[in-house]
């Protein structure tokens, strides 16, 4: 099979690996920067650096457009043109609406979006085995021919990832949900904490946990995310706005001083979280174990390194060291009763308090 | 010195611990629950169990009111009356305004919150290393009296706080702001995101790493979080319709297309983030590292003994594991340039990628 994948960063070199070694594939690399290229090349993403895009295209059988998301639609039309009758063109944004207006008249592109890898790495960091068990969004039209699509969706399949077809509007939707607008939020959290900074004293707040969790996201990688939030900017204004809707109705339903309803709105809030998270668990669903620890160098992994030589696994951890660094509380999620019981016997015989804790 | 504490949870646990050990001090536990309080008798956070409240505050030179928040202007008021002319009287709320609002002309009481604890766990947890460095708000008034006061920061730093006078209405602010809004925050965006479920196609949303940190708290203990929105509602109400109103101006901002507008703003929300969190490091700014591994139980342990041996400390972690839990990236916050670097080095000595986050 011969692939080209134009534009070989984090995702492009990825595909470039896994197609390499997984599909024997023969894989074309092109990329505006010359010394990004070299590198994909000496790293064995690419078999070959194209010296224009339609060389590379030239021959394809399958076109990976893996470049910004702003420049997407133009680079998938130019991959069209140059690319072959029998071709299937794809590309790997995380938006989806403009590439598709422009071009899902095309039979042969099939849009898409693997979700996988952080939005801020280089070819440095791509893998054969960043698509394993990943989904990966396409997001055909009725003009999409059906064997361009099944080639694809076989060729992601061997790639490791799990394909699945949606709607482009109701991807885009979906991603302003449960992607575009958190980052939205923790940039307007971060905001309003730096206000009460300048309404208040001059005295820096305090920063507990709850705060750096939903702020971690806040500012990520400007280029990369003006760029998305461009590209989706109907659909995340939207959700933005229902989530500015949603936060009225919360402050006139605190505002009432109606404990029992506020106690209720809260309950459904948890339960909320749970469906939403804990779908693919094997085992349960996630329990959260509060441990308190002396905040030394070394004494997360002693207790890591008891639950993994136990065959216990961590599904996800969160570090709350004290104002003084010198202690802290750790809470380790896993999942299921069984595993929790087991975890909780395990950090205790470590000498750690440990807790359940109860949501 | 002769100290009362009513309310023996984690906070009232914790302080009668201290008080025992650091101050040398007797300390009169009293709590409604019989079971709560003789545990805490037993675990030595008490020196006696009293029958009564005011048999508890009976010769105490000073009471904590440790008890629920929507019972705290009581527990206190009763306090009050219960102790002598020379005691002075505190709580250790969450939430300040009602308890002053009703007892800030009483020159034996100080408001205070210590910032420490989780807000779930019980008297099994109580530590009397729980207050070491942290921050220990105190709400004076005009009212109080120098001597009650002066007693209570000098016990408070004698069981290792940083206490700290704030007026009450700013310290209800800056709650409001750096940890109720989170919780509505989280609230919301699970919300949402059930919301998108009901309205498509009945598909469960894929749930990234950002969904999650920013859902973390969604739904944390309902009979806590029910008293402290409602014991501070109107604050929070007037938070909440303000982050509301910088959402909409943000989806104005994004609806308008004009992306370098975009992207500076994305930029101003990266940087705000950075001094509000930066400020205590010891080592210099957070650096993220971003390494990718086999999800295998023991992972997590492996590379942070390394670390922990080599005497780096892990400010915070996240793990993101792949949809299919076989593999994940963990990001791995240090302190500094020179921490990061060192942890970079480590990390590849173990046969992992890593790569440094820029933000």
């Amino acid at each position: 099979m011969r692939i080209a994948v134009l534009g070989v960063g984090l995702i492009g070199g990825s595909v470039g690996l896994a197609a390499r070694r997984r599909l024997d594939a023969e894989v074309a690399g092109f990329d505006p920067d010359p010394a990004r290229l070299a590198k994909a090349e000496e790293l064995g993403a690419i078999s070959s650096r194209a010296g224009s895009l339609a060389e590379a295209c030239d021959g394809a059988e399958l076109v990976f457009c893996a470049g910004p998301v702003a420049a997407l639609p133009a680079l998938a039309a130019a991959a069209l043109e140059a690319a072959g009758a029998d071709c299937t063109v794809t590309d790997v944004g995380s938006v989806k609406g403009e590439v598709i207006e422009r071009l899902g008249g095309e039979g042969r592109f099939v849009g898409g979006h693997p979700l996988a890898g952080a939005e801020t790495a280089g070819v440095e960091q791509a893998r054969d085995d960043l698509f394993d068990g990943a989904r990966w969004y396409l997001t055909p039209t009725t003009a999409t021919e059906g064997i361009a699509y099944d080639r694809l969706q076989r060729a992601l399949a061997d790639l490791g990832a799990r394909p699945q077809a949606i709607d482009a509007g109701a991807h885009d939707r979906l991603m302003a949900t449960v992607s575009h607008l958190p980052h939205v939020v923790a940039n307007v959290l971060a905001g309003r904490a730096v206000a009460a900074l300048d309404e208040g004293s001059g005295r820096l707040p305090e920063i507990g946990p709850s705060f750096r969790d939903a702020t971690r996201i806040a500012g990520a990688n400007p280029a990369i995310w003006a760029d998305i939030f461009v590209g989706n900017r109907e659909t995340v204004a939207e959700e933005v706005e229902s989530a500015a809707a949603a936060l009225s109705g919360a402050a006139e339903l605190i505002r009432s001083g109606d404990r029992d309803a506020v106690a209720a709105w809260q309950r459904e809030a948890g339960e909320r979280r749970r469906l939403l998270l804990e779908d693919d668990l094997a085992g349960g669903p996630l329990q959260e174990l509060r441990l308190l620890v002396p905040n030394r160098p070394g004494i997360v992994a002693e207790i890591a390194l008891a639950l993994g030589e136990a065959g216990v696994n961590i599904e996800d951890m969160a570090l709350y060291p004290s104002a003084d660094m010198s202690a802290g509380a750790i809470s380790l999620y896993v999942a299921g009763e069984e595993e929790a019981a087991r975890a909780e016997g395990l950090v205790r015989g470590l000498g750690h308090d440990a807790t359940r804790v109860e949501r």
